[in-house]
């Protein structure tokens, strides 16, 4: 990917997955020691999972998290309770070992990484011009595509930025349309004061940057972030090496909105964790007909949902691999009709 | 619990759990690198687990699984899709290892033990009178009692039984008002023909014990089954041993309403752990102020839907133990008013 033309191509050629793995999972599944059907959709993940590893008994020995961290222009205007100074603590709390994620990614035997946009250096104000120049998207893009190990067997991928619901918001509303009102919420802690303000700001970038948003990767090049860029990378190159992704919070949603956009099945190799307590992410996981794992009133980022959501994809994999079969556990199966 | 009497007048007087252990649990939350109430559910099973289990940072070392197994008369009116043969040819499965709960329950780092009822003998068939004498339920409820190792820092309850979601219908219906039709769902399978002819024979059952279900004992005992009576036990002792509980589907939570009913906080110690695709179980969730923590379509029992949510509970217990506070990390605090 050495041009924005040739992210394009590759939107547009995407491989479509093993339709033979998901096959043979899904009739090893009907053959095992439960009424079919009766495991929901510890069936779906496991057909899925067959599909992007190309393998009809999927695994999960290395699973990654991967946490891109940057900085906002618009942080400037005011948008979150937080100051900006906290993306850069919280990456050193990650490399100390002290955040949610580090905790949560243990649990779900999971290898965390941390990577940092340009040393942290902001974008500029996404309302008051684009955020990015081209080629900084495309660094950013492409720093999120090498970060993936194509050796994994799953990817969580989550970001840590302050500020950054307000880009997502706007991405958002690019996407989907809508006003700033339809997209921004409460984000680390806002009062209705402040989400009022959010709004506010979403609305004159809105207009600010007017049809240009028409096109996903413009719209992620004027209103995405660094790490926003970045998860959108690492969503297209995990597509590339057959590794399924599973998605975190709002803000990684609304990173990936644009894959969508640019290729119809764009997220097929994705599932989404979690459905945040941040107000529009039910609204963005609806529009994106991504049906959500988990509910938990989760709206911490740094990929703690979607670590949080891999043991059930290991339960999933071990009922899969190791349940016997009704003819080897000598177990009747149904009776030909009911009465 | 000598006797049904003794079994009432425990109800009468649960432990109402340890304020101090939950309130001192939700203020080291508070101090945590992570916006106020950001981990949502994660933070309110912690101080969940810390009352039950009395200690400000709950512990999931000691986690169990407890399948009981019974047999029903009333499989002789063609309820279920399966043969009643098929509950002994399970309880061989769970054995050997090869049912999904043995692979689910090793996932969550649990120990499963499998306890069979009166060597899988059937009740009597309770749409024709009582589905057990009185000294047959109170075997069963002290059986379940007695299966619960006081030690445990959690436990998962859970059914394996041809028929008992007749059972359950009958008995959600005795607590909570309705017909068979309210109540009766496909259970392992049936069509919708089998599903009338099930409706059917609840409302046979009603019938026929009419007043004398309005008591949750005695309703338990007329259309209940052994191994919901064990469920029931074993839930109540649970409580008296300050051991936090995961319900698990339709069956599992129909099995312990009676102990919602004979106590109005009767099953704060408990949670459910999923909703099933069994149709009822989403009312039944709903009259029993129960909110799952996973709504997955499955529809197995085996106590499969507990065992998988036991990662999120330690996922929750690892961050409130791990994290650092804000001023470990040197992490900013929000700032004293948004703008």
């Amino acid at each position: 990917m050495d041009s924005l033309r040739a992210v394009r191509a590759c939107c547009a050629e995407l491989p479509r997955g093993d339709d033979a793995s998901a096959a043979a999972a899904a009739a090893r599944q009907d053959g095992l020691t439960k009424p079919r059907g009766s495991l929901g959709r510890l069936e779906e993940l496991v057909a899925w999972l067959a599909r992007w590893q190309g393998r009809e008994r999927p695994r999960l020995e290395l699973v990654g998290v991967l946490v891109f961290a940057g900085n906002h222009g618009v942080a400037a205007r005011g948008v979150s309770p937080f100051p900006a100074a906290v993306t850069a603590q919280m990456v050193a709390n990650f490399a100390a070992g002290g955040a949610a994620i580090n905790q949560i990614a243990r649990v779900a035997g999971a290898t965390l990484r941390v990577v940092t946009l340009r040393d942290l250096e902001p974008t500029a104000d996404l309302s008051r011009g684009p955020a990015m120049l081209e080629h900084e998207l495309l660094d950013a893009i492409r720093l999120g595509a090498d970060a993936v190990n194509p050796e994994l067997d799953l990817l969580c991928l989550g970001e840590m930025g302050i500020a950054n619901t307000t880009s997502a918001a706007a991405l958002a509303a690019a996407t989907f349309g809508g006003t700033g009102a339809d997209w921004a919420g409460r984000g680390t802690g806002l009062d209705d004061r402040g989400v009022r303000h959010k709004a506010a700001v979403i609305d004159e970038a809105l207009a600010r940057h007017g049809d240009a948003l028409g096109d996903p990767l413009e719209a992620l090049r004027r209103v995405g972030g660094l790490e926003l860029a970045a998860m959108f990378g690492a969503c297209l190159a995990a597509r590339l090496h057959g590794v399924p992704v599973l998605l975190d919070g709002f803000v990684c949603t609304a990173s990936v909105a644009p894959l969508a956009r640019l290729a119809p099945d764009g997220l097929a190799h994705a599932r989404a964790a979690h459905c945040s307590a941040e107000a529009a992410h039910r609204t963005l996981l609806r529009r994106l007909d991504l049906r959500p794992l988990l509910d938990f009133d989760m709206r911490l980022g740094e990929a703690s949902g979607a670590a949080l959501a891999v043991p059930l994809l290991r339960a999933a994999c071990a009922c899969h691999d190791g349940m016997a079969s009704f003819a080897e556990a000598g177990v009747s199966d149904r009776e030909p009709a009911s009465t």
